[in-house]
């Protein structure tokens, strides 16, 4: 029998979110109140000191955290902490810990993915070989001899560029900062766009700055290229694209879209997923991991990676 | 200008299927008649020396080959000759040619390009994304940590072995004769089907043999291993696929269908594709190519690839 009394902690998801071994050390260190629809209830709950929330799109306002006034640590198990209101937890002492590095290979994979899905038509060829539709247009490319543009060598970037490395296409990229790539070139975003067969978008888009691809980057580009984006929507200007693919003046687009994809769904030549890049069950697995790990590490007074 | 009269060619094929430049110069080594429908037809062309076929359906008996009374070659345009009488060309002495080695590394990036469209569900994600269908349900899978399994080591196979060692997975293959692979294992079919998450079939049917995949083999497999089949249809017993599929024995399959693809249409987590694995520019230029250099060298009298 555990006689210390266990902090109360307001999850905001639902407990089947959770994997049966890690929801048993939850219910350990923390008393639970599981609840996925709290941001939209704004009950106040004077006990809880701890709100474990799943990024989704509401944010999290001074009104909200309000309802919690014996709110003491905020803990996120998504990466991004942009949804919940940083002052009002400046000003309350509130302590506010994310869950980073879940994603492992799985974003990158995705825009593998996507690339193949475009070059290979793969939507399209599955419900033509359904219906019997003639297919006779839907040409593929061959990845042997291709360059693949990575814009943004992080750590995604970075994987997408080990992948495409691996199925024998050149690689160029561009980044910030000056870094090395073995058997890869670094090289300034017009050289890239000029030269890619594939351009991948793998950075983060800069506060209040506009998006990466617009006309006069698309002008430039290849006839033949394709854009894939498992990255912010907002990089590529989607009337630009819209465009640009329309008229030819690139071949196709992989979106991961984070926002609504329906906003791309007229414009021909494109492979849409509905934010999926990172989901797999590899991914899911890690960051829930992480998460229950640094909750039981808050709740044991362990130091713990915080934000705030 | 050409004095010596050019051969008679009978191509059953379009004018409009042979790139421009190479069509010029069939029309300076022989005499074309384009007549894409020529087997349909059945009338007698004495003057025909050479006939220029493209694979289709349609196999080339003794009574199409009769109505050629002149004929003294036949060049396809496709690897397989199965589909012309070889006992007729023999009696007669119709040398026989075939266009090999032109697929290159499309088949086997083909093949890649299943593996992910089922992994990563990306058909029913794009169709998800259009119509904001729920996709809570469609988890992706990590290629890092997996075994590919690689049936028949040939030249396909050999390549699909190097990509997916690119793309990070383990390998293990089945091959009849013993060969290296660098960093992967030759094993038993029931060790393979056993070890690997995703089993690629990269071998021809043998003549007169069952399929290599049935009830047996997949009640060994992983309940969360995928098929891939980028060789004959008949490699895989359709009606143990079904129920492996459909009693979730294994988690999904790839196929690039030879035959009608619409006989798989109602296995769940299947992406189809109808004989596309071929079907990228490259090849097609290179197909091309090829057979138009072999065209030239028989006009020309110089020695060339032939079959019969």
């Amino acid at each position: 029998m555990n006689s210390v009394p266990r902090r109360a902690a307001l999850m905001a998801m639902s407990r089947e979110e959770v994997p049966p071994d890690l929801r048993d050390r939850v219910e350990r260190a923390v008393r639970p109140i599981w609840d996925p629809r709290w941001t939209a209830r704004h009950g106040t709950r004077p006990d809880v000191e701890i709100l474990v929330t799943a990024h989704t799109d509401t944010d999290l306002t001074p009104e909200h955290l309000a309802a919690l006034p014996g709110l003491r640590t905020i803990l996120t198990t998504s990466t991004a902490v942009d949804y919940i209101d940083s002052t009002y937890c400046r000003q309350r002492g509130v302590s506010l810990h994310n869950t980073p590095d879940y994603t492992g290979s799985s974003v990158a994979e995705h825009a593998i993915a996507l690339m193949l899905a475009v070059l290979r038509h793969i939507p399209r060829l599955d419900t033509a070989a359904r219906s019997g539709a003639d297919t006779t247009s839907l040409v593929a490319r061959e990845l042997s001899g291709m360059v693949a543009g990575v814009v943004g060598l992080g750590g995604i970037g970075t994987r997408i560029g080990n992948l495409v490395r691996g199925l024998g296409m050149s690689l160029v990229y561009v980044n910030r900062s000056r870094r090395e790539h073995p058997g890869a070139r670094q090289v300034d975003l017009p050289d890239l766009l000029a030269a890619a067969d594939v351009v991948f978008l793998s950075l983060p888009l800069a506060a209040g700055a506009g998006p990466l691809l617009g006309p006069a980057e698309f002008a430039v580009m290849k006839p033949s290229a394709v854009v894939v984006n498992i990255s912010a929507d907002g990089l590529i200007d989607r009337t630009a694209l819209a465009a640009a693919l329309t008229e030819g003046r690139i071949a196709g687009a992989g979106l991961d879209v984070i926002g609504d994809p329906a906003r791309y769904a007229d414009l021909p030549n494109t492979v849409l997923t509905p934010r999926h890049a990172w989901y797999t069950r590899e991914a899911v697995r890690r960051r829930a991991q992480t998460w229950v790990d640094t909750l039981q590490g808050l709740v044991e007074g362990r130091e713990v990676h915080r934000v705030l």
